[in-house]
């Protein structure tokens, strides 16, 4: 039972190290979903993956407790409800900031290693760029996902679309039949 | 680099345990590929999936050091050269045999545990069912894919069908439009 609040795909400067870096667009999706174990509780859950590396996939799953941690961590002023539409807010800033040729809003991933190779927790942090300072305004710490996280992803994505693939056969024979049957009928 | 020899769906005995088999419709590909580590050499590579089941996965490698043990163990009298299509003419004996109430021909799937728990090796037995007793012709023990294996398997099932659905609606687009145009032409 996920609810999808956001969907996007945004321009993130992805950091390996201090030394090397990248732009890449990438898919950020912001989800909230029923955790049923080990007992029914809200989570949310932020995602990054890239089209064009079907292995890249960062998860953050965020329930009350974590955010309570977080929210002091980084001194935070809305609760657990609202937080899920400030992150937007702020995703949908870096993707206004996107045509700027010097952006205001700018979305890091910074790692500590390549992916996929041992790459452990990395932070997704959005970051504003003023003449004085970097300032972060939120810093998420990502997990890469592991095999099975990514074999699961994968086999949903090639289940929805199969699902589309089918229905775009069916409407697309449907369309070619309709209209091979009118231009008969106009022909006659 | 490899060249796809077979690729069918064909009727499969999974036999669990004793006890518990089932019916299933399995994909089983037959490839001949070139394994370029240690060093180059050819590979036989047969792969059974479930499209009902996208986790299910087992796969048989099998380099002519393998298949001369095979040789002798069960006691074959073809080559490794010819040995891919002699299994390919044993396969197609099971999928003639698909249609009758009693085939004669049929694949067995024997497995130690249940699918993705734990499984070790099994086998995949191409047997002949005479009035006398069960014939095993063929018995390749196969491996059930790892996470990354069948990470692997979907990312590739993913971009072949992510290619598909491309062209798909490119073409769908270009014939409603030019018989959208005929249609008006038609009518002027």
């Amino acid at each position: 039972m996920a609810d999808n609040l956001f969907c996007q795909k945004l321009p993130v400067l992805i950091k390996y190290s201090d030394l090397e870096e990248r732009k890449c667009s990438i898919q950020v999706s912001v989800d909230v979903q029923i955790a049923t174990s080990p007992h029914h509780r809200k989570e949310l859950v932020i995602r990054l993956t890239d089209e064009n590396d079907l292995f890249f996939l960062y998860t953050l799953k965020l329930n009350e407790e974590d955010f309570q941690s977080l929210k002091s961590q980084q001194g935070l002023l809305v609760d657990f409800s609202s937080f899920p539409q400030s992150v937007i807010d702020l995703l949908e800033l870096c993707l206004k900031e996107e045509a700027n040729t010097v952006p205001k809003f700018v979305l890091h991933l910074v790692t500590t290693s390549k992916l996929g190779v041992n790459s452990g927790p990395s932070h997704l942090n959005v970051v504003e760029t003023n003449p004085f300072k970097h300032l972060t305004h939120l810093s998420l710490k990502l997990l890469p996902g592991s095999d099975t996280d990514i074999k699961k992803y994968l086999a949903t994505c090639l289940s929805q679309l199969k699902e589309y693939t089918t229905k775009l056969e069916r409407s697309a024979e449907n369309k070619e039949s309709d209209l091979t049957q009118r231009l008969a009928q106009t022909q006659q």
